[in-house]
């Protein structure tokens, strides 16, 4: 299910993706209007996780929430950018969403991002879990990895 | 058409969002699928311009052309991300896009996309452009401007 580009190894740019500390979820609404937030993520297997907060930005959060009830796939982004472009590289995942208010599923995600960042074991979030189940990894990178 | 969040001044945000190197473009798909690439881009007014060049990623990209031309209705965001969460904040623009092949408003897109990147200047791109009719900005910040 990985496409790498013509620089990189498919698994190589996999795990960069799963160690970057931000993503960016596009959902599409009731409308078909796209919309997209920045968010912290962890990966198991193929699933990627976020999570709703506690930060002022209810609005924002609970209508990616409502664009995943009305249409549940979504598009994960990870891509890294600096000035030099030789070294530009992104990792795309699509998948179909699912939101988790609770159950051993959530604890397990709340336990990833935990581990994943300090931020949330200082502050651990009870928001829901926005589950992504991945149906496919594409993958590009300028240079090879 | 600005809307900001508990902190920050929204002209403040729109300026450091125009500022930023880097974007990601969110379109739907003929099915209704969202899809993500990141950008360079630049804003005049209230159009924000990226362009097609020449690195070897040509399908995403005649993928996200052939997305404006069934649903001209993207999203654009431009995020700051770094360990420190006091720090975090985004401006998302929702829009209407055009594809441009050539034209006055083509050459003033990258007239001024080689004023921000020199590595436009560099290597002038001679891609299509997209160009974004900015229909809302929306902007969060997590501290004070």
């Amino acid at each position: 299910m990985t496409t790498a580009g013509p620089g990189g190894s498919a698994e190589a740019l996999r795990r960069r993706a799963a160690a970057a500390p931000v993503a960016r979820l596009a959902t599409v609404d009731a409308d078909g209007r796209p919309h997209l937030v920045p968010c912290c993520f962890a990966v198991e297997d193929d699933v990627a996780y976020s999570v709703v907060d506690h930060k002022p930005k209810r609005s924002a959060r609970l209508r990616r929430l409502d664009n995943i009830r009305a249409h549940p796939e979504v598009c994960l982004l990870v891509d890294h950018y600096e000035d030099d472009w030789s070294t530009l590289w992104w990792v795309r995942l699509d998948g179909t969403a699912r939101v988790l208010a609770d159950g051993p599923e959530y604890e397990r995600a709340v336990s990833l991002l935990c581990a994943k960042y300090a931020q949330y074991r200082a502050t651990p979030p009870s928001g829901a879990v926005v589950a992504i189940d991945i149906t496919a990894w594409r993958a590009w990178s300028a240079s090879e990895l």
